[in-house]
């Protein structure tokens, strides 16, 4: 599926690259969507507090996070809209390395 | 050499493990130091902007970072000291497996 720095280049940025990681940074305003875009297993780090709707196929999840927030997000592919009020802000570690495959495909960051 | 989750546990926090990573939070005010510490390959998010002395064995070496940054700290050993005014607050993406070995040593992360 589709790189983000591919699909979506107005929201989503390279920062750093090595062989073992990819940073991205992510900025978007209120009302913005991405088209669907994959990401590999990856932390994220939340630098502004928002609101969010993902989505992949017809599955649907809201999340609102704080700022400061580390999350991870395992690989997955989805589509997302800023669902709030706030601008978003968040840095994405993307894993090089391949992981242990997931069990089940996953909507959004771990949460809880 | 020492977690500095063992060994400076007033200054850094847990705030996420799986098997693949670990985050650190890591807080302090103008004038904190810590004690040698290692680290792994780790992606370093500055949360704020502080001035820092590093130093392992007679080696030192001072970094300025802004606020909202990713670097790459190569797998190292080191004691830090807040040397600004500000408070220090960093995100550390710990990297769980094994990397290629690095060529040098390394102190602080990498500003080019």
């Amino acid at each position: 599926m589709a790189d983000p720095v591919e699909s979506n280049p107005s929201h989503y940025t390279v920062v750093f690259e090595n062989e073992r990681v990819r940073v991205l940074e992510y900025r978007d305003a209120p009302g913005d969507r991405t088209t669907p875009h994959s990401h590999p297993d990856t932390v994220m780090v939340t630098m502004s507090g928002f609101d969010r709707r993902l989505s992949v196929g017809d599955q649907v999840r809201e999340v609102s996070l704080e700022p400061g927030l580390a999350a991870w997000l395992p690989a997955q592919t989805h589509a997302g809209e800023n669902i709030g009020s706030t601008e978003t802000h968040v840095m994405f570690i993307e894993l090089k390395e391949p992981g242990p495959a997931s069990a089940e495909p996953t909507l959004g960051p771990q949460t809880d």
